[in-house]
């Protein structure tokens, strides 16, 4: 199923021409898992045409405002273009105050339903095919980081093996790439005979608003793609502390230490007309850093 | 004083491509009034660079979202700027709660005064130089116009006949441009010989959203800009009256029956990729009509 991240927002606390409020939808083939809703997320969404009635979750990763501001607008206008499926918000302790005290200020009540979860550390979603674990980031309020991850798949088939055993096509090929030990002719074949080992899917985790630490290196632990907070520069660096943020440099420490395969520099701070040199001080460290910019997009696979 | 018009979103309900959602900048000289603060406004506003910490009033028509879901981005934004002034937030019944909910639900505390101030019909800012009037329009919901207008200023002075009148200049100038009857060397000297008719100063009325009415060609009378909903064409005028709107042509016959001198439609639906057509019906009734689009600037005078 291809995986791919389009940055809806890519700024920090307040937008500017370039960047608006962060947001980042992951399209997993038909669903989709859209991460923090900054003011103006609405109006990126409708653009890229991901669709409104798709199976759909939001993750908020804490409740400040420039990362759940666009929220009831999201709701509004999945509404208004007539969404009838579930959708379901996940985040910290808050998120359900917020939700239902705005519909309650505004007199609003949605078309489809809206379930919304308060969510700690640990595994938070649990698909058949993916998973999602959130870790607590160091922001100086609760907030959650959030690791997308795919389980592993059945490793390949290979037929030209499989014949030669004298195994037919069929309900037993089938068997094997399952995992499962069969018989033919009394013989006991086992499936690492035919079958290779097994795939690991993708992962992209999601770091923001956090100062560097060990809890967000382990979430991101062996990520395909890391996205992480890379407010400000190194000349910035107090004020990457004394906010509960963190420079270029230091997300590029955090992709090396988590031996991640891609970094991409997250809420850029609106000072930065030009933010060039982010991605090259973090390039320094982890080469494989990129800046993310609103509205483009990348395919995330092993 | 120079007043002009920022129109910062000139869409409805969704926002699209090319329209955000409603809001209308009016400066006058250096003060500032805001109409609806749809979500999206503060990154319009903030590319305007009309100043973060001017005299400012904010007036939301009515408490569907959006025309509110901008307003809590908007304060944050303003206090991260560094706003230190008051700013006063004018408008229906509920507008309180739905600031004072979102602010408690997100624990921000602003670093400036904000005060909210729930108003009815009437006039509701009496400033010196101007006054804003609100009137009732019609959408289903309570949903407040408004007409911004300044007080006349007295009449152009003219030195010439004033000379010939053997008044010196002076103090006495003043005071017969002020309206005051003077004494001259024992003469009496009614204003009205040197000083011409008052005149009248600029009006601007915003009304959004709303079905044409009474109550808003009264507030609108003699405006030298009427902000009017225009959401639908002709050939959706049934949805006009199912959702309690005005189509450009109906928007066209407020404006000539409060004698306005330029008619702006507003709030545009998000299904006109091309929008001319609207601007043509309108026209056939009041030519005098434009089409408002985002970011686009009008200098208002009599």
């Amino acid at each position: 199923m291809p995986v791919s991240v389009i940055f809806l927002g890519t700024g920090g606390s307040i937008p500017n021409k370039f960047r608006n409020l962060p947001s980042v939808l992951l399209r997993r083939g038909p669903e989709l898992l859209l991460f923090d809703c900054g003011e103006g997320t609405q109006r990126q969404f409708l653009q890229c045409k991901a669709g409104t009635n798709r199976k759909m979750r939001i993750f908020i990763s804490h409740m400040h405002g420039d990362h759940v501001f666009g929220l009831p607008g999201m709701l509004h206008s999945l509404s208004f273009m007539g969404r009838s499926r579930e959708l379901e918000i996940v985040g910290p302790e808050g998120i359900r105050q917020f939700v239902n005290s705005v519909n309650r200020a505004v007199r609003w009540y949605s078309q489809f339903p809206i379930q919304v979860r308060e969510v700690s550390a640990g595994r938070i979603v649990n698909e058949e095919e993916y998973e999602v674990r959130a870790a607590w980031a160091r922001h100086g309020v609760e907030c959650l980081a959030y690791a997308f991850q795919e389980k592993p798949r059945p490793g390949r088939f290979d037929p030209v093996k499989a014949r030669r055993l004298g195994i037919p096509e069929g309900p037993l090929w089938k068997n094997l790439q399952n995992g499962h030990v069969i018989r033919v002719r009394g013989r006991k074949i086992r499936p690492s005979l035919v079958v290779g080992p097994s795939r690991k899917g993708v992962k992209v985790t999601y770091a923001v608003d956090t100062r560097p630490c060990v809890s967000v290196v382990r979430l991101a632990s062996d990520s395909d793609l890391l996205i992480h907070d890379g407010t400000f520069d190194e000349s910035a660096s107090t004020k990457a502390r004394e906010y509960g943020h963190s420079t270029a440099v230091e997300a590029a420490r955090v992709a090396k230490a988590g031996k991640v395969r891609r970094l991409a520099l997250f809420h850029i701070s609106a000072m930065y007309e030009d933010p060039r040199p982010l991605v090259r001080q973090a390039c320094r460290i982890f080469p494989k850093t990129i800046l993310s910019e609103d509205m483009s997009s990348i395919y995330v696979s092993r």
